[in-house]
């Protein structure tokens, strides 16, 4: 495990990502993706950690390719990062590429301690 | 599997569908017809894909026939289309013989590589 | 089975619901009755149809005895009736019977070739 | 069985109830209890009736103490009172003792001939 | 069991939590941690309460760190204190340490002589 | 409604049933159809039953075409059987039709009173 | 509440079962009947119990009667008798008229103090 | 907490239990009791562990009070002792008590660190 | 649609399978793969049908490879086959080129006209 | 990824599991962990597996520390196995360590392509 910072792109990571165009921009409409084998480290343990991603989006002019999604979100693997951050990096990474009208990422992690987690950040205003 | 253009009506498609009169046209109130069984084809891998496909909507003058919608929705079995396009392209062809006072097509498909994904696609202002 | 006319009151059908007076018109509050056995034919196919239909009224001075709707829904046991024109029936002759401050009478039909079925109609603003 | 009249308050039935005060006045919070074996007596068969007695508010000065609560609704164990009714009484007669900023008292009873019933009543504006 | 004065902060509870620094505070974004093992005892009877407590916030400046926050709660194990109280207590302990834009506080305690009840509380306007 | 007598072969029903050769008679193999709609009449009091019905068998030289099973089970609508007859009926005509190496039929009813009913019938020992 | 004799047959209580002729009493089959509504009162604390009271059995001449099943059941809603007592005794009342093949009786009651318990009680060698 | 040895009865803990006279002694049946809400404290990492304990027994002269068994149960609550050792010493302390002609006991506890665990412990032949 | 014939294998479709060896073929082991997305065609009435295929196996020398079983599979898609054969086809495939000691195939196939089927066909002696 | 070879013990692996002695070897009884956060790397596409590993043992003198068997678990996060002999590999390192009276252990994995696989190997007989 490396600790990952969440604070700034990572190149790596987003070149892994591919958006195609969408062929109805005129319309308002909704995508929503569930990746059920999220998972990353824990930067403090050094423990896995286990959850649902969805990512939720209107689009504008692109939309994200299935497959690079799922080898972008893979690539967490082995990264050391917390719950709170990861969920903030995936928004701003995948904001950056669609330019979306409205995006929601909401993660859902399997219970520690006896306390399970969820965090849902979010960019622009839904319009759908 | 051929690929299958989801910008323009297919005649072919659309001629499957049958409209009836709607009994009660004064009255807003809400239809939603379920079919649990809808496949297509992914056009990238050419591997089948299978989804829960949700039409709701509030009628004007017409209604859909069922058995007709069931035609209809077959006729994609073999196509070579997107997620993102079949929605888009269902509301059109639907929207464009019932002209509904509103209308929402859902794809909800099932998981491709640990990710699901659902699509929403509405036409019009629901004034149920 | 013998076609049904939804869009005029059927007498024999409706001298069998009863109404009792509300004991507390003063209050907006709502009730619920779900009907899990409602069974009709479908007026095409001859073929048996199955739902369940749920009535939700805000009462004024009357409230349906569960009894007499019990068997005002089992009178269209046998008749031909689509499932859009039985649930506007059932709303018209209980509106009719208790002058509701709101009513909404939907049916939950189960799959017809894959498709299953839902239809909500209303009658009134819902003030509770 | 003996016929309850439900528009008064039935002295031996409030005597049950206790109130304590709300440690936490000054703060608008919302209390839940949920009654999972709630029965009485239908008065016009005789016949057992079942439901779950879900009563929600928002305390002013007073709150209401559970045990107390139970003896309460089981001391309708042996009354023959209609659903609708029944729901109203219990509302009554709580905001009567603890004159909450809001309540809601909602019955769900089993099926009786295929049909279950639901019955809401409220006091009150929810301010949380 | 002895009896907690839920009124004032117990700062043997109060040191054992920690917060950390929110990476994105320039987002409103929602955290929600769930304990699902929450256990007190009742100062009525002395019998065990046992209950799931759900911390909804969105953060300012601070985080909460999750293995504090389960010492914190673990720490009422053998503790009189009732539901309405120790949601309340909680509620004020948590945003005396992280001062969050909008947090809730809900508990939903198993089922005592067959009734099960809920008690949540918030603090400020959810902005997310 | 007119009351069956369960106790010998209806030739009405038995003609809807046909069979088709099995392919792989050398083979013990199950089949088992399962008919969520069954509905007939209680002979006592007139009201409607509704059950679904398991045929469950390992085919000896003919299987049962589902159609035909299909209009069977509906020419039960309108008849007023008991559960026990009707089960023992249907495993009666199934078994002269099909000569199977063993088959059973169960009935499991909705509830009436709060109580529901199941009923199961054989025939012959299963070699599966 | 009375206290309830569980070691003798109450003659007030077998006088409201009734039996039925058996029509296919050359075939061991099996029948279950489910109460889902059962309710009688702890003798040691006078506490109303509740439970799902399941029999099953083998038939022999005679069959019980829905109707007078569920009026027997209902006579215990004001004893007091323990678990372990009522479900000895419904056996025995039901075996004493039904002389059945194989009889079994089986109670699943609610939490008391966090602890739910079941009884099965049986009569003969099943050979279904 | 303070470590708990398994190995041999804790008088202060089988005091608690207490025993009644079995009404039916000549029948072999089932009684189950089913504890939602067990706690004990791993002597380990001093962490509360927390699960689900199911006793079941074919009774010979006694049976177990339930509230007796409620008590025995909570006194667990703040000892340290590992799951495979509290099942077995439960059975043993029920054993010596009871002489059951069989008896079982099985706990399921919540995950920790992603692993849920069940250890089931029984003595004597199960001739129900 | 094609119509299919059952009882001789196609090679075209065999072809499509691989197998590779056993690492551990000194024990008996168990390998279960279920396929939720089966689709064929009715030859009666060139409708779409959908099922869930369960293979279960206790390998000799050889295990399937994955993939190449979804190949297999999918090759079904627009074959018109009764449910009975084609469950009974995919069993004698799988056995011609894994030589398992034991193999169960097992469809359970979605509702038509209100029926949903399940054929279950096996070879050899299960010795696990 | 490295490919890893299943057909000999990796001592870094076993190196890492813990056993202590068993309080109660006299008695023959059963200990299950499910483990429901397992990964691993599918040797042939590189992609990362998931599944839930459920180890069943009788134990003899010694039994598996819970901590211990996580480590060993997780230390397959990166290995590239195939489903069946990853679980063929649990089993041997574990019946190594142990010496168990009888020992399963299944892997239930999650889907890809649309189809999920169970692995399930044992070791003795079950004399539980």
């Amino acid at each position: 495990m490396k600790k990952f910072n969440p604070l700034k792109t990572d190149k790596k990571k987003t070149l892994l990502l591919e958006a195609f165009n969408n062929s109805f921009p005129a319309r308002n409409y909704l995508i929503v993706h569930q990746a059920n084998e999220f998972t990353s480290v824990c930067p403090k343990t050094g423990q896995p950690d286990f959850g649902i991603i969805t990512i939720s989006y209107v689009p504008a002019k692109k939309c994200i390719e299935l497959k690079s999604l799922k080898y972008y979100l893979q690539s967490y693997r082995n990264e050391g990062i917390f719950y709170e951050n990861v969920i903030n990096r995936i928004l701003e990474d995948l904001v950056g590429i669609l330019k979306p009208r409205w995006m929601e990422v909401k993660g859902e992690f399997t219970p520690r301690g006896g306390l399970n987690s969820t965090v849902t950040v979010s960019h622009g205003k839904n319009k759908k």
